[in-house]
């Protein structure tokens, strides 16, 4: 089975990444470009049986900093 | 409007961010993660009208690096 972990900056945390990713869209001419967020996906093949509870876990114990970063999972 | 690129390896580069995030998990103690693979996120606010081949010309230019990856566009 495959699971599919987004991972975004929670509101209000700066994201410089996202701000570099504007700038340089700015350079190359591309206009009416607002506001960049950049996240992470994560593509899990995992043993059948796996539940959601799990990947759950594996979001708070590592593939988040649930301090900074919201995450949703997909069951794919 | 708002437009959602994923952007990911394209199958057979070899991803060692994945690599590096199962064997965390296994150490961690989560049993049957056969294959991870790790992508970005790059969530746009545009000024109304900006079309998807505006957005594929971003993607072209700047958001990925199409030797090595695969990306996709979604108008929110």
């Amino acid at each position: 089975m495959k699971a599919r972990v987004h991972v975004m900056l929670k509101n209000g945390v700066l994201d410089p990444q996202g701000a570099a990713v504007r700038r340089a869209l700015g350079t190359l001419g591309f206009e009416g470009v607002e506001k960049v967020r950049q996240g992470k996906i994560i593509e899990l093949d995992l043993a059948d049986g796996t539940t959601e509870d799990t990947v759950k876990d594996m979001c708070e114990k590592l593939l988040a900093n649930t301090v900074i970063e919201s995450y949703s999972i997909e069951l794919v």
